[in-house]
């Protein structure tokens, strides 16, 4: 390991040090958990809210089967009394549909039938937790594989700074939010010199990009790939790691989630 | 992107999500910043406290040159503290050695001459507060690349939990810290079946396979090393990544880092 890595390193150092980045304007970060968003917190960013299993990529289907408004709620108190009104719950708490509500957190049972012109209510165990802590952002939207050309796409055209907020598995890192955070950073970053991009945001495109070509080796020892794939949701992964299956961009408007478009 | 990375992820789904790891019994996981070490915490977890860039290499340099006892303190005004008692002090903030201490965190600067047989006090950006965070696990060794196969070697034969702390930057994921946690953990798990590892040990080795390729996609752009590139501090930039210049495996033992071998 030593002969390599270090004449690599060492031949190259004095050439590529130099800052790319310099001229930027905008800062492009990733910041993979809840639990460190004060942190990245900055008052002019928009936020994106990722949490690819399964959270998000619900939230996406919903809105795109026709669902009015999503409230997204933290805690199952919460869900509880709004399904005491009459609203359409979904409560899901460590990959399982909690007793009682009306959905989990599987994109399959946000059909069309379910939720069109509906207005639902959501608690995850992650995903809703991200959503609530950066509630005071400037902006908070909702990415998953499942609508990343349109999100990026308007994205590019806010000529904003981004922050990618990823949900993690309470409050650690999870490989697949990173993945996706990262796939959202190089689509930004390609062909866009107004981005300064962060540690966080260039580790993410760096593990992007060794996912892309082997998706396998990141994420079948994964944390949440294995409980899932232990309760036989393989086909709710598979979905979720879909590319484009909408175009809505959800964003959240004070207490809703609505259709940015 | 599409079509190679879905084919790709979704051919191979249904046979590699087995569990490699079942039957494991150790934990291994890397926290990337102290903010988020309470998350991680377990009391029976030896903690290996990483500052590439350059706490971690200038203490490993410190002991190697014969330094007795070093004492991490998180505050200016400890070192101050320390200083006006006559002890030798290093302190930094931002890559700068403060006026009116002996030392920065330059792993140049802790010389034989200067360190041999002393106790003398460091305080650091990060690498400090690292060690502060994690002071009461139950064991507190300092990891850096120049002295990682010594570090390893011993790990190996504690047959225990670990966790992997990086400083970061401010409390930020950086990336010569995850990467060096990357090394770490990959030499860890190569041929040991005992160890089952976390999301965030994942990341970090697949973060550090690539490095290895390529070390300057890296670093290139990374935060710190274009601030320390800026302060023509590129040497200590390569001592810094170069392997096993020492042998020595610094110990947190109450308030003092002593050698353990």
């Amino acid at each position: 390991m030593k002969t390599n890595y270090e004449s690599n390193f060492h031949s190259d150092l004095s050439t590529t040090l130099a800052n790319k980045n310099s001229g930027a304007k905008l800062s492009l970060d990733v910041c993979i958990t809840p639990f460190s968003y004060p942190i990245y917190h900055r008052d002019d960013a928009i936020v994106v809210v990722i949490d690819v299993l399964r959270a998000t990529s619900a939230i996406c289907t919903a809105f795109h089967n026709g669902a009015e408004k999503i409230i997204p709620v933290a805690t199952i108190e919460e869900a509880a009394e709004y399904k005491s009104k009459g609203y359409l719950v979904g409560a899901e708490r460590n990959g399982i549909a909690l007793e009682g509500f009306d959905f989990g957190n599987s994109p399959f049972s946000y059909t069309t039938e379910k939720v069109n012109g509906k207005t639902i209510v959501i608690s995850t165990t992650n995903g809703t937790q991200a959503i609530a802590a950066a509630s005071h952002a400037y902006k908070v939207v909702i990415g998953a594989f499942t609508n990343i050309s349109a999100l990026c796409n308007w994205l590019k055209l806010q000529n904003r700074n981004i922050l990618i907020l990823c949900s993690g598995w309470k409050n650690r890192i999870n490989l697949e939010d990173t993945i996706c955070a990262g796939a959202i950073s190089k689509i930004l970053l390609e062909g866009n010199n107004n981005f300064k991009s962060g540690d966080g945001a260039l580790s993410a495109v760096f593990l992007y990009q060794s996912a892309q070509k082997n998706p396998f080796k990141y994420l079948r020892n994964s944390s949440h790939t294995e409980r899932l794939s232990a309760m036989g949701l393989k086909n709710d992964i598979k979905y979720c790691f879909t590319l484009d299956k909408t175009d809505v961009i959800p964003v959240l408007d004070g207490k809703y989630l609505v259709k940015q478009f």
